[in-house]
């Protein structure tokens, strides 16, 4: 076996621990909170020695920044995956709306708003999570104006872009303690609508 | 002096500690989070006994939920005192949204912000939380309804009113590790705009 091959599969098994640890990061993170997510006890949960975790992630807050940042590349990603599957014509825009709620109301934002929160009393905290936030605020942000096929330098569509995800962040929150999708339906479904009538006229050619 | 008499002030010093006792756990929360938030600590913040804050609040739940409770009462009245100044006309829906945004990016927010996160890893702080958020939730949809002089009757227009709650909302969490208010101003100032359209003709005769 060459030196190249061998380092090749540790490469890899590297790269899947780091995996696991990020997975792991932000159930644990989603589920018991900041106080309880630390390295040991994600190390623990990937099935990844302390040790190992530790050489991957000095800091609780570097896993966790890192974890935040990965699965959101993961999101970010299945979106885009799911964005080909959108209807056309006149359902699109609720179908649109609808898959961004979804996004800001699974496990993922749970996690991120433990990690806010968190970080809203920890200096050292906040300065990891503010550029991973700042990102995945300007991905999304990107995403939302792709499938929307609007054009972003008609005076308005900047902002209602923008009201849309943040809309969409305060049906994260009002989903965390209570199931709120009865009442998040008819939202979404009169927001898509809302969208459609001010969009109007700033849609580029698909 | 007659029993009546005495008993009296002593109603009145009760019900000054109880008050000094929510406002400095509501301060404590928004400051340094729900694990830092017992009852010692606001009592001693309060400058109120231990045991005095304990026979107001037995346990920490008791004394943040009713905190809570407490302060949405105060900034609810502050909101109605504030909408007697709104202007009327055309920079009204503007001033409207401003207010009830307002409302979800002061340290009330942050202090209730905690004490989600806090509850939903939490079962016995969530069956606390739960009662307050709702009273909490109804009360702004009721305050927002009344400024902006709509009549729910007609379709689409409870849900455009609670979507820009929701946003508030949104708002309000984006507004939590950075100052965003730059980035709000246009936001709000579009979404009045949008609001203005979309509710012309569901105005009720002021």
């Amino acid at each position: 076996m060459t030196e190249t091959a061998a380092r090749e599969p540790q490469q890899d098994r590297s790269r899947a621990t780091r995996r696991r640890l990020l997975e792991a990061a932000v159930e644990c993170l989603a589920e018991h909170g900041w106080t309880s997510t630390t390295v040991s006890v994600v190390a623990e949960r990937a099935g990844v020695s302390r040790g190992a975790a530790q050489h991957h992630f000095p800091t609780r807050e570097d896993l966790v920044a890192a974890a935040v940042d990965h699965v959101t590349d993961v999101r970010l990603g299945e979106i885009r995956r799911e964005a080909a599957e959108l209807p056309e014509g006149g359902a699109r825009t609720e179908a649109i709306v609808d898959m961004l709620v979804r996004h800001y109301t699974g496990p993922l934002f749970r996690a991120a708003l433990q990690l806010w929160t968190a970080a809203s009393s920890d200096e050292s905290l906040r300065a990891q999570v503010v550029p991973v936030e700042a990102k995945v605020g300007r991905e999304a942000h990107r995403v939302a104006v792709e499938l929307l096929g609007v054009d972003e330098s008609v005076p308005g569509v900047r902002e209602t872009v923008q009201a849309t995800l943040d809309m969409a962040r305060g049906l994260g929150l009002a989903n965390v303690l209570t199931d709120d999708s009865k009442r998040r339906r008819p939202i979404v479904r009169q927001w898509a609508t809302t969208l459609d009538a001010v969009l109007e006229g700033s849609k580029e050619c698909r």
